[in-house]
């Protein structure tokens, strides 16, 4: 039923309906995308005042977790898709039976549980972090003894560990730097299902983001840079600045090969470690990611473009870049709610920043927009980039006398 | 009441509502980009299948030629603005009383009314062609006497001469090239006001957007050269070829010198003709423009997001260019309405070719989209942009073994 559907007599054929689970920013920007493609877009929201529901004309309020829910909004989608992992698999199943679910269940089952994800790259040989799934202090210890760096740097045996939410989270976190036992501690005290893994001493974390349409046919974007602080990311370098162009390649295969072996339709995102000139998977995710964002601005094809177009098996459009760089700094929330205000100072400080806010409430450390910034010199835009991101976030340029943090 | 409005106790402020009068094509792209400056962004539509009904969260279905519909419009907003010039001037006035109008009444009857605006145009010394408003034809004929080229190319005395609609139009059209007395008398058939007008021998169509904002920042986009065929625009390049680079400038300074004179507040856009080394104001239009639907995918800024920024009085983006050479190519409906499987063989064809879908039902001659390719070599651009359009519209991509018209 995807594709241009049959029409009633006297009408002119009609496009194909994409709906999304989940109105958060990635929703509202594929929904700024899609109405390029003249098909119809609509979202499923938790609340009308969601991201996406905001800007998007089609909204349906219901809650992602009732299969009732899940299923009336697949009713009326020729194509399903996400802008997160949480829905139940169960539901992905039932929907499956009605619509086009993509990515669908069999694959999403990766990105939505971190030890299923693990077990099965392992075993395609890829390189994955140690890891174990730990429910007491003792397992936790245990695997530390075993995998860290044993006091290497002082803190004594194995010490710092991750933990890792194997799916969802907590308070809307998902992954912990454990320190010492009683960092360790305060995590195990949630209660949820977790895995142990090995703090990676990482020369710099990468990201390939890749398409796959049912088809088959595979897009990749050049692989970035990416800079995370406290599990969120603040920073985008395209394309990597200075990586080896064999291991740009291998990154780009890699995406390539885990979206057809994983049989992922749409958007692959593959957060990356470069460690020693090789590469280790972190993390995965099947729909437009933070890492993606400076491709509005910055490539021929947007991501959300592009996971809408390979949703709907049309042909992918090109990644290429329309700048030799691009830098992306996300927009967390600051103390002074005002954003708009502060948005008429970096448009006349710069009027080559471009912008995109979410139409969130502002709150300490929330991600509320990100600026972007498409040019030659990557130093320039990074600082161009950081200037403008510090102001919207803080209010003012340099917090302590720097650009760059 | 513009920019961000006090808010009740506990609301954080809320970023300005931006009303659009007219949900067609315009109203649809520039819903698109205010998505990212994290406004609210409303249009006033005839119908809820409106191209820009299709795809905002905002609609208020009424009739802009109703004086109480634009009213209750205006009210909900804190600036409005157009995507057409047909608002009744006392409309305007009334509305200007509660909201920010922009751009204002003032400026408005010189896009509405040709006539007025030739005569204000000559007299601020700018070249516009010789017109006279005519009513019969007696009177059309004596101006073809005086004006015409007077038998130089054997049409015989002054002919053809140009009639153009003082405001509106009939059936969708306001500009009719007639060749004879026999064609002029089908249009003073239709009893509406008229001007007749040289039918100047120009050697190439150009036009100038600028920007102006309230507080008097200008911004202009490169110069482009226009195709038009039976007064349709169907081709864009940016920048005009082998444009000379005083005439290019002085293009530039005529178009922010009418905005500022005009007292023009948001995008206005100038029709020029070349005429031996020499620029001749055709047309005035003060809204996103089809010849600057290129911005989309070939500068910086692009004038959707232009123009709001300059109706919000917020500091204006960069006009500059993404890449060496922009072509725009209009998309016509032509016999086939099933315009979506087309879509798949042109994306599969051109991965690099950006394509923007208005939503509107297929007929013959209508503008239903329109693709834009950007890079380095303008010949190579042009033959890929008609190559997708001629195949969009007609689905074939050589109607008769040529690519370019």
């Amino acid at each position: 039923m995807t594709a241009t559907s049959a029409a009633g007599a006297g009408q002119q054929p009609r496009p194909p309906v994409v709906g999304m689970v989940g109105a958060g920013q990635l929703a509202r920007m594929t929904a700024q995308a899609a109405i390029s493609l003249g098909i119809e877009f609509r979202v499923l929201a938790d609340t009308p005042s969601d991201s996406a529901a905001q800007v998007c004309a089609n909204v349906v309020v219901g809650d992602y977790r009732s299969a009732a829910d899940v299923l009336a909004f697949g009713a009326g989608c020729d194509v399903v898709t996400f802008d997160h992992e949480h829905v139940p698999g169960e539901h992905l199943t039932a929907l499956a039976a009605a619509s086009d679910v993509r990515p669908g269940g069999s694959a999403l089952r990766f990105a939505q549980n971190k030890a299923v994800m693990r077990e099965h790259l392992a075993g395609l040989g890829v390189r994955v972090p140690r890891y174990r799934p730990v429910s007491s202090m003792a397992e936790v210890a245990a695997f530390a003894a075993e995998t860290g760096p044993a006091g290497r740097d002082g803190t004594g045996a194995g010490w710092p560990v991750v933990l890792k939410a194997t799916s969802g989270g907590y308070d809307g976190k998902g992954v912990w730097l454990c320190a010492d036992e009683a960092a360790a501690a305060q995590v195990l005290a949630h209660g949820i299902g977790l895995i142990a893994e090995e703090y990676v001493r990482f020369d710099r974390e990468l990201a390939v983001l890749v398409a796959r349409s049912p088809k088959g046919q595979g897009a990749s974007y050049p692989v970035v840079q990416t800079v995370q602080e406290d599990g969120i990311c603040r920073e985008v370098i395209a394309p990597a600045p200075g990586l080896d162009p064999d291991l740009a390649v291998a990154a780009q295969h890699l995406g390539l090969r885990l979206a057809a072996e994983l049989g992922v339709t749409g958007l692959l995102a593959v957060e990356l470690f470069e460690v020693g000139g090789e590469l280790v998977v972190n993390e995965l995710a099947m729909r437009p990611h933070n890492s993606g964002h400076w491709t509005m601005d910055g490539a021929v094809t947007s991501q959300f473009e592009q996971h809408v177009r390979a949703i709907l098996d049309l042909p992918l459009g090109s990644p290429a870049m329309t700048a030799p760089q691009a830098v992306m700094v996300n927009l967390l929330g600051g103390d002074d709610p005002d954003l708009y205000s502060r948005f008429v100072h970096v448009m006349a400080a710069d009027p080559g920043v471009r912008v995109h806010l979410y139409g969130k409430q502002v709150r300490p450390g929330r991600k509320i927009g990100h600026v972007t910034v498409a040019g030659d010199d990557v130093g320039r835009l990074r600082e161009r980039a950081w200037r403008a991101a510090n102001f919207l976030s803080l209010g003012t340029e340099e917090p302590d006398g720097r650009v760059l943090p």
